[in-house]
């Protein structure tokens, strides 16, 4: 478990996800399984990516006084736009990115790509850009899923990719608050293993903890996969170093809370790259634990689980809930058990004798100091479980999800080869409106999917909880159709009105990209929408940032256009 | 304690806190304690404050016509500019608010009191206002102590102040999710006794609780004294609605988080009316706690009993530390001590004979559902305690304090009466850097009173605690000077040195209002002040709401003239 949390993967290979070498593949009963319910095998000749010297790249464009420029800022060495830089910053690692740079399109690579080495050179570069009209896209793990580091260059003729891998040091730790600041660069196991000689832990897992970076986190509203023992990104995040081309913002960290004003910490958090790049951030860190306890329960159906969890996160309040707590609904929970093959079918076979025909897996994990105090947790977890009908399973099923967390997204990357499309969306909502969201999303993608003539698996779980509600976490599995993007974006569509018209948020922890900027409008208001062109014009006058990310072009442009 | 929740009591007197009748006086033994300590007594002839007909008023300069505007969107019962109506509207409860209130000094007072209904109301209000350039001060409960609802006019030649008392009904109540919608107008008895009948609580007990609105402790980023256990009101707030002279904002309230892009709920928390009106907010809600639990200890001195905060709010993480924790530091411990008269002097005596001779007392309350839960969390903490040297007091103390909690205000208006000082002030930092502010900020403060001629009683309590750090607040009683009002600014002004000096926020939960707003740029650095500027002037473009507050006059003027 400490070694999964510490282990440092290369950069991940730039037409898929992560360390190929970490890859796990389907076993034959899972593929048995697919062809049976979305009609998809194995093909005998796997559509492999193009080799790189095939991906197609625009011309570069950047001027050669803006080069210079860059290059005396950050040295020769760290100006780059050998094809293996620009193809491997063409993207992130949505469907829709790994498709198209599979298949050779590299349209959205950026001219070059900037490795600055300090905050200042970074602020120094934004300056440069903003002085010649370049488009920045700034680059942690690149692993966003909604377009967030695509290097589109908006109204401008370049565009650079600022990647921030250099800016990799732990610059501050106070034991005593347990407080520390990380330079924006940092990936995740690299954040842990700065932590753990001192015996701390930032708590924080998103699948793509191997990959994606501090800045990236911040960027984007990052939730860890034990969000509810260890908070949120924004609930943990206590101060930040700002780049823009006006200058540096520094927020926060003079106190775990203030009331001197609106909290302007809140407008980098989330900020996507459109408004700054984060160089450095200070975030809350805890006690590694020195215990953990796993707990594996089946509820009878989706509902009285989600009562369960609700009754969890509300009415015992005081540490009985898990650290965490992800949930399948019956469709995920039919999947898991029957890729987990044989052990699978005893789990089922199991269940049916206890009466749980539509089971809904819950996996649980404890953190803390003490066996005896983690014991206590449980059991008072327990009696809530049992109330609900939960049916007790072996702790292993949880520790096996623990131990294959991260490996999730390399399934994709073999899918694809047999023209598999799997994809994931995300929502949250209240408790009183989930099952109606859970319901709807899940509805308007198979329809979408069945409309394609590619009946498709739609899985569903549940793994942030909060007093007032809890996120959804889609994942849809279907043959590709003849355009993949546009199949899966017709289904993402679907999901999204879906999500609009339930009241849910557009996107829990994914962030809005270039994916769900039409969406904001929604979310914000016309008057919400002009507030962040208004911090977007004082921040970014010129607008070079991130162009089309998290403020669509369209309702950027007025403020913009007026100060250019 | 549910009817110290419930109580409902008249609106502040003009000139002092609450309901007279509520007040206690001091005792003899206090007053005794008081004159030799600070060589202050009781009057023979106590300076009492003005009759209501003596105070001051400047001239109503509303013009007629935007007053008949006015009087034709809330109707003319609900224009008022009669003199009991303007005094009372004056300004808020600081010390100099009362100290200028008492003399007859009423320059502060609004032109008139404008009472809408509906936040429809509100948005017409403020358009007329914006259109006549005419100043608004939106008017809670009115207990702000940094000048947050004086009836500054700015550049213009009219103020009103916008009462929101009208607005205040429940709106929504969703009892799964335990989310409530309240108007802003709502003042904290209202709502505990809005959300009793379903159980529920908000748990927001600031010392104003009696007094003070949902929207004035949304406005202001509110701390309630159960903060550990319910959350401050930013923690909690899940949604609001803004009403502005652009129109309304809508934010937050589908889902208890996202990653949709920067927070803009937390440019509405904290915006003190500069930015805005708030008229409804959403919050988290919770169960009202069948069972409590006190506890009251003391520990061999401040350091100690620092490092037992601490580690509650750290290392145990699970729901051992109390929903309220308030500590005294030896100051404080020694005022309260000898305030209590001879359950005090048995207190010290038992206390020495533990050989406790500097105590610091710490009062403590866990809330939950069930009393056994509650003792197994208060047998967690005691070891803990005990670990740091605390030596256990009859709970009854902590059981007192928490009877008189919302009490404490009521003092200052007698002892005005007798010409002593007693005022407060706040802030917080990491815990590492607590120690130092607490030293460096009450050296501050002792010494400007020292220089003054007139040394004073300085005490503090710790009475929120985070896992990176805690609150202090201070309170001073001094006799008053010639010139009391620049005797305690000189006193706040060493203070706020201190606190900036020492990398603590310039205020926790009092907000900045007026008298803050000149450390503001210290803390968000002049980029923050430009991003709030640019929010003003999108939101508010005439720059007519609560001209002076949050952001000075000097802060904000470029970006709102320009539009002017």
């Amino acid at each position: 478990m400490a070694d999964l949390l510490t282990h440092s993967i290369p950069r991940s290979v730039w037409h898929g996800w992560g360390d190929p070498a970490e890859a796990h593949r389907l076993p034959d009963h899972a593929w048995a399984y697919l062809t049976e319910r979305v009609g998809a095998g194995r093909l005998d000749h796997p559509h492999r990516p193009v080799a790189i010297e095939n991906v197609v790249l625009p011309e570069t464009t950047l001027a050669e006084p803006v080069r210079a420029a860059l290059e005396a800022v950050v040295g020769t060495d760290h100006v780059r736009d050998d094809r293996a830089a620009r193809v491997e910053h063409a993207g992130g690692k949505s469907f829709a990115d790994l498709v198209r740079i599979r298949r050779g399109d590299g349209s959205h690579a950026p001219d070059a790509v900037v490795y600055p080495g300090t905050p200042a050179e970074v602020q120094q570069v934004l300056q440069i850009c903003a002085e010649h009209r370049v488009a920045v896209v700034p680059f942690g793990g690149g692993t966003s899923v909604v377009g967030g580091v695509s290097a589109l260059r908006g109204p401008f003729a370049s565009v650079i990719t600022l990647d921030l891998r250099r800016l990799a040091a732990m610059t501050a730790l106070d034991p005593v608050s347990k407080v520390a600041t990380f330079q924006a660069g940092m990936r995740g196991p690299e954040v842990e293993a700065a932590l753990r000689p001192f015996g701390l832990t930032l708590g924080h897992y998103p699948q793509s903890h191997q990959e994606a970076t501090i800045g990236g986190y911040v960027a984007t509203r990052s939730a860890g996969q034990a969000s509810t023992g260890y908070g949120r990104i924004d609930e943990i995040v206590l101060g930040a170093r700002l780049a823009t081309p006006e200058g540096e913002l520094v927020v926060g960290g003079r106190s775990p809370a203030s009331a001197a004003g609106p909290d302007l910490l809140d407008l980098v958090v989330g900020s996507e790259g459109a408004l700054g790049v984060i160089t450095e951030a200070t975030l809350q860190v805890a006690a590694f634990p020195a215990a953990k306890r796993h707990g594996t329960w089946a509820f009878p159906g989706f509902d009285a689980a989600v009562d369960a969890l609700r009754e969890l996160a509300q009415d015992l309040g005081h540490g009985t809930i898990p650290d965490v707590c992800r949930l399948s609904d019956p469709d995920e929970t039919e999947v898991s058990v029957t890729m987990a093959g044989p052990a699978g079918k005893a789990l089922t076979a199991y269940l049916r004798a206890r009466r749980v025909s539509t089971p809904a897996l819950a996996v649980f994990v404890w953190e803390g100091a003490d066996r005896g105090e983690l014991r206590r947790r449980a059991r008072r977890c327990e009696t809530v479980l049992r109330r609900h009908g939960a049916v007790k399973l072996p702790a292993a099923v949880a520790r096996t999800w623990e131990r294959g967390r991260f490996s999730g997204p390399y399934l994709r990357d073999e899918l694809l080869d047999h023209e598999v499309l799997a994809e994931t969306l995300e929502t949250a909502t209240t408790w009183a409106d989930l099952r109606t969201a859970h319901g709807a999303v899940r509805a308007a993608l198979q329809g979408a999917f069945e409309a394609a003539g590619t009946p498709a698996v739609v899985q569903c779980h549940v793994s942030h909880v909060y007093p007032a509600g809890a996120s959804l976490y889609f994942t849809c599995i279907a043959r590709c159709a003849e355009d993949p993007v546009a199949q899966w974006f017709a289904a993402k569509s679907a999901a999204s009105a879906a999500i609009l018209a339930s009241r849910a948020t557009i996107t829990h922890h994914h962030a809005i990209g270039t994916d769900h900027a039409r969406f904001l409008g929604e979310e914000v208001g016309t008057l919400g929408l002009r507030l962040l062109a208004a911090a977007k014009a004082t921040l970014d006058p010129r607008g070079v940032l991130n162009p089309g990310k998290l403020i669509a072009a369209s309702d950027q442009g007025a403020e913009v256009e007026s100060r250019g």
